[in-house]
């Protein structure tokens, strides 16, 4: 059966919150809806919330799932597109290799993609946001964590086995600080969010002076990067001095970026990427002066166009794409 | 004119040599002759000698100008495929925004295209060496510098201005040791050729013993890679070390591009990799320990099929594809 033209589910789990939304093929979103992932609770208990909430947002919008053409679920980690399967995923404890493909195709009788949230983020922002009609693109979602999605001559690049991309691992600074994945001195570890606040709580737990001190209810250990991007905005010395040494980090990482691939765009998305110029400015003049010359002066390293809803629309597009492929 | 079928040259121009084939539609080389680079002696006498060179294996091979389809110039530099120039070329100096393609196209009357080095290299083990028939590859040359190739989807990739690739050039090492191109701690600088005559010399000048104190002539500072090789294989415990340091540092590279690329082959050529398994195996070791587990498993970490024609051979074939496109 072609169910091409029919509307398609995109679905974003987290480590925090599973988002559901219908999307028809022009673009339009029919629901959206949202549940916790509590993801303590391990992989079944996750999987059956996953299933709960897209037949809630089916509901919502008022269809049946046989008149839905295809799922595409973006998660954030290791996917093997070949198998169907999760093999890590740092947010969602518990998570080895699980056939979530396989799951969901029997648990909704309906045709099921996965995909990496930054893949589905860079995906689009090439047909919808902010890198419209370019050939090669990188995104970038800076939060927690750091996630990429590659587009090379106009189209998403999955590798191999469909886990490439994986730029926030990228090791910058070896013997570094320890990263989530085991790893030293990756990217992700120089500057996330999680980077930001490790940095701001190293720097007031040696007694540096700070508005943050009073920011913070108990411990240092209570700082976050949203803090510290309201105290830099206040004018806070040991706040800005921490983003511009995250955004060094970021702008480095960018330059190895910018070197290999030569691209036209890099699209710095995710909670940080809020913090807008106070970060990107510092990250670019770091990048241009890392990189060599010509790349440097090609590329524009920009916001996204669809903020936060990049992955949840490239899901949509992805699922639009394969449900043609293969309808 | 369509002179897709006629044969093509491929030159390769490095600091030290200038390489000249005339190779047919099936592979075969015609003559191949080499001149002297003498590359201090700056872009416009270099260029006459290229010319001179690039007739001469005309005239090797019994031919006229007339019957050759085109030309590609491989160089080890930052080129402006668009534009056609040698932006900066860190082996030749004085050569800067240099537009050798329209300068050769003149010359010789023959269209020209031209090629970073590392990418004919690849170019060239994809179509007749180790990789061919993948989709995703990438192809180090490791000697006194390091460059890079990258194969997608079966095909050269090039990036935006042409530029793509300068894998070298990924800062590893953040305030690590100086590189040529003006960085710190940029793979080259840790594990090329000359990265590993640095830590050998380092290590003689620190007073620590080696056979290598016996086999260069004056000072510390005439060791070369090559002759840490051969005390390597002789068991010397400095020598060893410094190749397992190199080793360790090129395998967290290649961990970085297997994170990135999730690519099915990386092929290291260069005279650096002339050492085999006593660099490689180390190598792969500390790939696997940096990379994930998924990409980790799938990437093969090979020697060129090709040795050092590999770079001569890249450019014949990106000759023949790019005549037949416009031809």
């Amino acid at each position: 059966m072609n169910r091409s033209d029919q509307p398609v589910i995109a679905v974003d789990i987290g480590g925090t919150k599973i988002i559901s939304a219908v999307i028809t093929g022009d673009g339009g979103m029919l629901s959206r809806v949202h549940g916790l992932t509590l993801a303590q609770e391990g992989p079944k208990k996750v999987i059956g919330r996953l299933v709960e909430t897209v037949k809630r947002s089916i509901g919502k919008a008022g269809l049946r799932i046989s008149m839905i053409g295809s799922i595409c679920v973006a998660a954030a980690g290791i996917i093997d597109y070949n198998k169907g399967l999760i093999t890590e995923a740092p947010n969602l404890p518990g998570w080895h290799n699980i056939p979530l493909r396989n799951i969901l195709a029997v648990e909704l009788d309906t045709p099921v993609f996965l995909l990496n949230d930054a893949s589905a983020a860079a995906l689009g922002e090439h047909r919808l946001g902010a890198g419209q009609g370019l050939d090669h693109l990188i995104y970038l979602t800076v939060s927690t964590g750091i996630g990429g999605g590659i587009i090379i001559k106009g189209e998403l690049y999955n590798g191999a086995d469909g886990c490439a991309a994986e730029i926030g691992h990228m090791i910058l600074q070896v013997d570094g600080p320890p990263c989530k994945c085991g790893q030293r001195g990756c990217l992700e570890a120089l500057a996330s969010g999680t980077a930001i606040a490790r940095m701001a709580g190293e720097r007031l737990a040696r007694g540096e002076q700070s508005i943050l001190t009073g920011m913070v209810d108990s411990s240092v250990k209570s700082v976050t990067s949203a803090l510290v991007s309201v105290a830099a905005r206040k004018g806070d010395t040991l706040a800005c001095g921490v983003i511009d040494a995250a955004a060094g980090y970021l702008g480095i990482g960018l330059a190895n970026l910018v070197n290999i691939f030569n691209p036209q765009m890099i699209i710095i998305g995710g909670g940080v990427s809020r913090m807008g110029e106070m970060l990107l400015k510092p990250t670019r003049k770091a990048m241009k002066a890392h990189a060599f010359k010509l790349p440097g002066r090609t590329v524009r390293v920009v916001r996204p166009g669809l903020g936060l809803d990049a992955g949840l629309m490239g899901a949509a597009v992805y699922a639009w794409q394969k449900g043609e492929v293969t309808g």
